[in-house]
């Protein structure tokens, strides 16, 4: 059979379902979403037409965002996720022969993209303290794509060296995507009227806690917010459904629930790399809701095995090398993360 | 700036919202989702946890699709509306040197798509009587993709003329878009591990009344839904939502229900077609829930936007030319098509 593609599968992080798990594997949130989208969900019943299609310009949705960041509704677009946008700004934004930047580690679909659409792209290494250095993207590219904060390293630059880097690269298009940025970073998207080349991502999977939902969305300047909007209506215009749509607007009206929840986790984390640190564990800084660390005594592959025996789940990364003695650990509630911190102690003791 | 795709952006359907309007235009179900489907909506607040991912691989709503056609799990694939498994098959099958082929006049996506990937194509004219010319595929391809029933002709081949077609073109994938199949023809879905080039598409748009939820997916042997696998988890894994794979599983599984809607439909579309041949219409045969028709005496354009001042929608099409004179026309219930017949009455009169 001719024109079947090639393509290894992308393997996703594993989805175990006990009863009893702690699972900090997948970057969740450790609480659930506000009163208000809980009560909105449990009154769908009467409110939700479902038998006509959803909203093709999520206009509510947009419009409670554009009132979060002072800024349009015709600044946003909404799509399934921020793999969804991101999928549509590859395809948008990456259309030069010159190859596309992005740091060797960082979240693994960006290669996949490039992989799946045919688009040229080349690895920069972190520097030697996991960082991103910036100043290694000056050389020819076809655009650039920066987590800020980066995963799974946890790492973050500020505004002002990603202003500067903006500058630095105002003829190519920077993608940043900032899905952890309201773990204790300053999004760039109050920024996107003023750099004509700035792309901010976001996704409502991790400080808004909805990962089952699917909603994202990039904001930008009007004019590369109606490619992605051409792209995103050639490939499946209503992909945000109707009930996904409701509950977003209402959860990010219902901003002050979500900082209240992520300055928990803010603290949580803290008090989780103190205690690791009292283990001998070496833990980057973090602006995420997880963690990368390390033992300079410890096979960490081994801890990994050993949690997961007791359904404590988190994640290892076999590949890349440098990153196969580290374990990314997302932050739970306090309860769990004092359960995984005496696992811990039992483990290596 | 470069690298930004030049692109057209592709214009859907109008979705107008009045209080008392008759919306007839976009082909959604008359009816509402089941009674089970509605239930389980209504009690959504206590039994979703939306902070965790939705599933990657929607298991318990294919082992339901696998009873209803006696297949297996591993026959399905689902995503977030056919339009995104449609795609994810352009990416997947379509990815030869040769032309895919698809009727001249069809769904216009197959185009969009073509466009989006760079997939060079050939549509095929359509004959005189509107229905599609099998016998013309027979040349050099990379591929085919036929809607049976065809939209927006509501035209249909049967199993036996798909059968013939299927061994014809051994050699290429044969995409099936039954989007309309339920409003009278016969799937070919339980044929998929018979034809090893035999890709079904379905939604649960339009006979499930699911327009809102955006759930659709494919059927084929589990070679092919490998591939689909693969290019799914490459693009954006986890597009359908936990609320939407929770209420698609019902619904498959309350087939009695829709079948009863249905039945309904198909019997208001004959009713519907007697009344416009009795004014004089003419509108070709149909096994969808919408029909195509045409008047020797009056321009179908004026009429449109004379039932429009009324807030009756229907679809007319500026293009293609061999269509400005027909509308298409989505049946809706007993009631609102009695309404239309005395405003068309009213119109021409």
């Amino acid at each position: 059979m001719k024109g079947i593609r090639k393509i290894s599968p992308y393997v996703p992080g594993e989805q175990p379902n006990y009863p009893d798990m702690i699972k900090i594997n997948t970057n969740e949130n450790a609480y659930p979403p506000s009163p208000r989208v809980l009560e909105l969900l449990a009154g769908f019943g009467k409110s939700v037409d479902l038998r006509r299609y959803s909203s093709l310009d999520q206009g509510n949705l947009r419009s409670a965002l554009s009132h979060k960041y002072g800024l349009k509704p015709d600044n946003f677009i909404v799509g399934n996720g921020s793999d969804e946008i991101l999928a549509f700004a590859f395809l948008s934004f990456f259309n030069s022969s010159e190859p596309v930047l992005f740091p060797d580690i960082t979240y693994g679909f960006y290669k996949v993209w490039c992989d799946l659409f045919k688009i040229p792209f080349e690895e920069i290494a972190l520097a030697e303290d996991f960082s991103i250095s910036l100043e290694d993207y000056a050389r020819p590219n076809g655009g650039i794509i920066i987590a800020n904060p980066n995963a799974p390293t946890s790492l973050y630059h500020s505004a002002d060296a990603m202003k500067d880097f903006l500058v630095e690269h105002s003829d190519s298009i920077v993608i940043v995507d900032e899905a952890y940025v309201n773990f204790g970073g300053v999004s760039l998207a109050p920024l996107v009227n003023d750099f004509d080349n700035l792309v901010v991502i976001h996704t409502l999977s991790k400080s808004e806690s909805l990962a089952g939902l699917r909603v994202g969305y990039a904001v930008a300047n009007p004019a590369l917010i109606e490619v992605l909007g051409a792209v995103k209506s050639s490939f499946n215009p209503y992909s945000v459904d109707s009930l996904a749509e409701k509950l977003a607007t209402i959860a990010v009206e219902d901003a002050g629930y979500y900082e209240a929840i992520n300055f928990n986790i803010i603290k949580t984390r803290e008090e989780f790399r103190a205690s690791l640190a009292e283990l001998g564990f070496e833990t980057l800084e973090s602006k995420t809701n997880f963690v990368l660390t390390t033992h300079p005594q410890y096979d960490m592959n081994a801890l990994f095995e050993s949690l997961q025996k007791d359904h404590i789940f988190v994640r290892h990364f076999d590949k890349p090398e440098r990153l196969n003695n580290y374990l990314r650990i997302t932050i739970g509630t306090d309860e769990e993360m004092q359960k995984v911190i005496e696992n811990i102690k039992k483990t290596i003791s």
